[in-house]
């Protein structure tokens, strides 16, 4: 197992998990300004070759940990072949900009720049997970420069936005109930709002259905919606549906009977999705 | 999805889960005196027949609810067609009895019928597992009688002990890191004082080592064990090894390199686990 602690990463728990090692690392965020804690799983290939990685995204409320206790992706990682890698939803900690809202502030992240005050002296998670931690850690463990990206509800609008706009770096995308059109849901315009500034054209470069009507995506996509969601009004994949049939975009998107918003949605369907990135991701 | 709240069941939350539906029922407990709360996982299978069930029973500080969100089993038993009961630990309710100790009354209940005050009240949790909650489940649910139980740690002793007691009952029993000599140990020796008093005579029918002494068990057991676990001298599996080697018992003790007590652990073998109950329930 990988036990060192180095300059950059130190090594907050350790434990032997499906062949393979399930780590927590804190490092100091030079982007976030302040010490950031993520979730790491390095699979039993792991130890003879640089592997692809698979980032999880988590959603609102959700540290490094819910997905990597609760979701039961090592077991299919493990068998596959990937790394998975969970960061944290916000920065953290009292010298931190808050709000009492659950969908504000620490745990909602968002996956933005926030260029605000108070929230731009932190709230910088587009960047960390895009540059700064992806840098980290291809420098510090064995993994490849392919790299896919998926995530669940506020982290599966992080997984499709990061992707669309950085094709180069990510080879493979999707997402548990995304968020993916935050500009026209209160999951979105009132976090933006706070961001970003009340400017709706400083959102578009964060909302998935107008970079991919703007942008598009050259590879395919995989979504995965449980029908009895109790957020589906603020998830809006049906705008995604929409867009996707009109552009003709390769992509799957699987309306699930009977699933909610829960990580028992996740899970159900975990292994799913960890195949299709490793499908795409080994094969690159 | 079963939606039904009857008279005896209480319908707390109940998600879609891989295929399945995983609920949280609430009760009134006769032999506990008090509200009882468990989860329940059953499998797509269940909506045409009766299935086969698994009990897993949890370690020290859980709730019904850890291994339903952490151990991942619920695919595993959706593949397999076994239904999944997870328990509470105690009793639980202001008007319980409590100690400030992590390994004391509530949330450590460890699967006895306590003689002495102030537990004999409400702590009845080999009665409420082996008898009251099997019937309500076999009365209320799509169950066949055909049984296995599983546990983790203190949960781990629940369920030899349980099925050692118990072998028209349980069909099939395997354990993560069991309590397997608690008369030995101090995760033993000081709750069974406390609940059945100073007579070790009395604690006997608590031990598995000794049950399997005394009794036998005429069909195989399988038991995982982390080799770096922190509490292997407490869990004592080296008690049991020996006596399986001389008693010619069939089963297997793997201990596996490197794991530790966590649920990290428990989510790398449980597939293991519900496919080796599966094989011998759906056998029956």
């Amino acid at each position: 197992m990988l036990r060192t602690t180095t300059d950059a990463l130190e090594l907050v728990s350790q434990n032997r998990c499906c062949g393979g090692t399930q780590s927590v690392f804190r490092h100091r965020s030079q982007v976030c300004g302040g010490d950031m804690t993520f979730g790491v799983f390095l699979p039993p290939q792991a130890a003879n070759r640089s592997v692809p990685v698979l980032w999880y995204l988590s959603g609102l409320t959700c540290t490094h940990e819910n997905a990597m206790t609760k979701a039961g992706l090592q077991a299919h990682a493990a068998r596959a072949g990937l790394a998975l890698v969970f960061p944290d939803t916000s920065p953290r900690g009292e010298d931190v900009a808050d709000d009492s809202a659950y969908d504000l502030g620490q745990g909602a992240g968002f996956y933005v720049n926030a260029t605000r005050a108070p929230w731009r002296d932190h709230y910088q998670m587009y960047d960390y997970v895009t540059r700064e931690l992806r840098g980290i850690l291809q420098g510090a463990l064995p993994i490849s420069e392919s790299q896919g990206i998926t995530g669940h509800s506020m982290g599966g609008h992080g997984a499709l936005v990061i992707a669309f706009r950085n094709p180069e770096l990510y080879r493979s995308v999707s997402a548990f109930a995304p968020i993916v059109n935050p500009t026209r849901s209160e999951w979105g315009r009132k976090q933006l709002s706070a961001y970003l500034g009340d400017d709706e054209a400083h959102w578009a470069a964060y909302d998935a259905c107008l970079l991919l009507t703007e942008c598009g995506w050259e590879r395919d996509i995989l979504i995965d919606q449980g029908t009895e969601d109790q957020f589906l009004d603020l998830l809006r994949p049906g705008a995604l549906a929409q867009l996707m049939a009109e552009r003709r975009q390769p992509g799957v998107l699987r309306m699930q009977a009977g699933y909610d918003h829960s990580y028992f949605f996740v899970t159900s369907f975990g292994e799913d999705h960890v195949k299709w990135h490793a499908e795409r991701l080994l094969a690159a």
